[in-house]
């Protein structure tokens, strides 16, 4: 018989938002605001910083229908943040507010980083002797999560990729004059998003050439591809990773980086303009570099139906499984075959397993060549972007969810 | 009575391409294959390239099926040009191919430049005496056409502005050390484009500064605004045209001018990354400057379905007008009341009227600080971007036309 534990929860969000985050939320705050042994659900205001600040949402205030509208919100609804516990004074901090509001549940949203803060968490409050169930959330765009199939957000933002290239390959072939399109995609350490673009070629719109972080980027080798593509087509198409590297590690983009985020990691960008100028330079083609930024990860007019409902189904089965009587594991997804068909499964993995690890694409779902993606690989990710999802639309733009965000009190 | 003529029709397609200019293809196309007076209809391959270079389609050889799917098939599907009709010698070659292939029909589809093409065309075979019906489809996203109250195209990229500037606003309203995000938006002399992404005020995530062409540009003005609010809010959202000047009429993204294109107008970009630049540099914010590039104006997936109807449209109501015995007219949209509703009304201008000008936002539908639209702006574009298009999905990924393009033989 499981150990029943009554008290209230705290459910944060935490790094780069996605289209599905609040998909999460909503899976994880509707949930528990329906279980009988959760007696109250607090937001925390841009995840653990919230916590440690004392700033945290009533959710149980919120309109029910406007909480609903969340799963069709991008971005991190209760504000996000990139934080990293380092001290012991901190998690104290939280204990502190863990007390003072009888927090029995801890629900948390986030990447690799956050399950770090998660198992930080975790720990502190097993080692003090303090009831409490830790559960992670998986979330990335970048997939790059290790103990899961894939990670919600990955679908949607591989979807928004997939129909983007497809336009643009419409867009840049247009010209009689030709021209080389070099396209720059998220994902500091791991090409699943870059190799996503791949799948507009399902179609015969896709990128001629596709440059992972997997695979050490050769400025020459480049140069050459384009330049015979284009003499052989009048165009070329290239996908590129933010994150390309040198054969020395270091970043193709390094000459862009002029500042770090919280957690040490470079800021890339500009790299799609650079790779562009060379290759004019080299061809004397017209060039156009495109960065698809944030586009990539808050576009939810295009989120992946399927994506969405597997978010909020693992932000679900992270209340039962705390209720169950778990802690310190994360939510994880297995993929299921259904009589032929794709079905998502739920399992949970230990904390210390997710945190802090990258999943890179394996060589063998990359090209020989290196500049493309196997069959394996876009029958990996096909089953992810499937479906509309049904936004509530006003005046023909989206309609997003609109919380109150009443501050907790005791 | 009217005066029937009969013989065969050439359509092109000319400048950038619009999410929307094949629904304005599909309407010409389907209309003059049904039309008996049409014996033939021909696409040139590159709009007045391929008339020049004898390089044309037989439309009726295609499926009709996918000839449908036009509709929803972003960029120029029979090829753009961007070329300037100077010497006799090229009306004179065009007249040559007119004769070959019994050319009587000619509609062209593009903006201000293209309807030069186009009256240069019409009183060319005026004037040798050529019987011919030339008539203008007009085209652009920059809606600065003359003659109209707006343009095919123009819809369509102002619904992904003002969604993408709605879930862009989401994204970067995130953390909680804020941010200063400068958004560039197409348009080289006319602000509409950038005028729309005010529309995403109606649910409160529009930008705090919109910065147009047809206001001069001060960058300390810029600077303090940018300043200002980002110290009041923690925040601050500009949208930028790409085609803003300072007071002498420079462009204040000259630095990025590599190029030109063919009618000798500045190339530009780069404006967005310079401008959150120099913002971080006078507040120390974290910034990000975000180019909405080519994806504004081929993003078909968000294209408005009234934009779409309307484009269709304008096809359709060409041939119609030629054949009813006109030439020398471009087809305009009038704008009706109709029972306090919106509705699109068709009428005919000459093509003198509207080729090489343009129209700009009226100073009275900027906001006095000049860094805003009025409501008068809002209530403008408001119903050109209503409607959700129906698309054909295949794979969660569009399925769009697929030609044979067949070379025409005489």
């Amino acid at each position: 018989m499981k150990n029943k534990l009554i008290g209230a929860a705290i459910f944060g969000q935490s790094g780069g938002p996605t289209s599905v985050i609040n998909a999460s939320a909503y899976g994880v705050i509707r949930t528990a605001l329906d279980a009988p042994e959760i007696t109250h659900v607090y937001g925390a205001a841009h995840g653990i910083v919230g916590v440690l600040n004392d700033n945290l949402y009533d959710m149980g205030k919120e309109d029910a229908d406007e909480l609903k509208l969340l799963m069709n919100t991008p971005s991190s609804e209760l504000g996000s943040c990139r934080y990293k516990i380092k001290e012991e004074h901190e998690l104290k901090r939280i204990h502190e507010i863990f007390e003072k509001y009888n927090i029995r549940y801890f629900f948390y949203n986030g990447g690799n980083d956050s399950m770090d803060t998660c198992s930080k968490v975790n720990d502190y409050m097993q080692r003090i002797g303090y009831e409490c169930r830790v559960i992670g959330v998986p979330k990335t765009i970048d997939n790059d999560l290790v103990g899961t199939d894939h990670c919600p957000g990955f679908g949607s933002a591989a979807k928004y990729i997939a129909t983007t290239i497809s336009e643009v390959y419409k867009d840049c072939h247009v010209y009689d004059t030709g021209a080389i399109t070099v396209i720059e995609i998220m994902g500091r350490h791991a090409g699943w998003l870059t190799g996503a673009s791949a799948l507009a070629s399902i179609h015969g719109l896709g990128p001629d050439y596709i440059y992972m972080p997997e695979i050490p980027f050769e400025m020459d080798d480049f140069l050459r591809n384009v330049q015979r593509t284009f003499e052989e087509k009048n165009n070329c198409l290239v996908a590129v990773s933010e994150g390309v590297r040198h054969r020395d590690g270091t970043f193709v983009a390094k000459a862009q980086i002029s500042e770090t985020d919280g957690f040490g990691h470079a800021q890339l960008g500009g790299l799609a303009a650079r790779l562009a100028h060379a290759a004019g330079q080299k061809t004397g083609a017209k060039v156009r570099g495109i960065e698809l930024s944030l586009l990539q990860r808050c576009a939810a007019h295009l989120a992946s139906q399927t994506d969405i409902e597997e978010a909020f189904l693992a932000g679900k089965s992270a209340v039962e499984h705390a209720i169950d009587g778990h802690t310190g594991k994360m939510v994880c997804f297995t993929r299921e075959n259904d009589h032929g068909k794709y079905r998502c499964g739920i399992t949970y993995e230990p904390l210390s397993v997710c945190a802090n690890m990258e999943k890179n694409v394996p060589r063998e779902w990359i090209s020989t060549c290196g500049t493309n993606v196997t069959q394996e690989f876009i029958d990996y990710v096909l089953p992810l972007i499937q479906g509309e999802n049904e936004r509530l639309l006003q005046n023909g733009l989206p309609r997003f969810a609109q919380l109150k965000k009443i501050k907790a009190e005791v």
